[in-house]
């Protein structure tokens, strides 16, 4: 179990993602210009790369590292390294 | 107005996409390890991703061919190009 | 053939992103800190991308936009979208 | 000073690329097709993004998980941050 630093904010923030994911979904059932919709799910994509980033931040100063001072660290370097080239261009 | 080709799928598609924002929040407000809400914000990622690349294909062969043939080609290639940016790595 | 618009700009631009993939090298002989090595590697790749999205503009606006004025369009996009999906996140 | 685990293996890759970014060089001067450029520099990148995870494998492992060890874990995490926000997305 991992409380997350900042859960609320965290969980408003997905909250605010799932609502532009609907409106992505309004503009396609719109009709709505194509570069429109896509700019739409280029500013979503942000807004979850943005929540990825801090999930790691988290991760990296909590677990990871109470995993390596506790002797466990080559596993949970492999750990984060394996999310990081999923996030990596 | 630009009705998608493939409009119910792609809706039906961005459905479970706002199903798997929910997830991913569940997933932090019951305190799930970081790694594994990392993974599902990853899968969540390609599946918006998949969604941008078909709705710029559907905008290539559409709007921007049509725009092109009709002799507004520049301005219809700057759009694409300011959208691919926003895409590229 | 296609003759870059900006071939010289171009051709001055690598030579100056071969010089930096040689300066990366010297940091690895050299033993440098990784993380100032990473740092130059993420320079490079910025200008790579940067050559890469001109190169895509001179494509788009040229010949591609020529292939769809000649009626071979659908060929011509579907080409353009097998290179934007690899500049693609 | 930091000695790569895999220097000469290393030195050799970034050798391979600067090979590759001479070949991209001498197609925009041999007025190569754009899309075969394109291809060429996206395998470049590819070469380079491994490389780059390359080397933050062996940080991660290496230095970073030292630092932490030796109580300076806050330091090398937003270090290996911002690194990664760097390669990220």
């Amino acid at each position: 179990m991992v409380v997350q630093p900042d859960k609320e904010a965290l969980i408003k923030r997905l909250n605010r993602i799932e609502g532009q994911v609907r409106g992505v979904n309004k503009m396609v059932a719109e009709d709505r210009y194509c570069v429109d919709i896509l700019n739409q799910v280029s500013a979503l994509q942000s807004a979850l790369d943005a929540v990825a980033m801090l999930l790691l931040e988290n991760h990296t100063h909590g677990c990871m590292q109470g995993a390596i001072k506790s002797g466990k660290g080559d596993e949970a370097i492999d750990e984060l390294m394996a999310v990081v080239r999923k996030f990596a261009r």
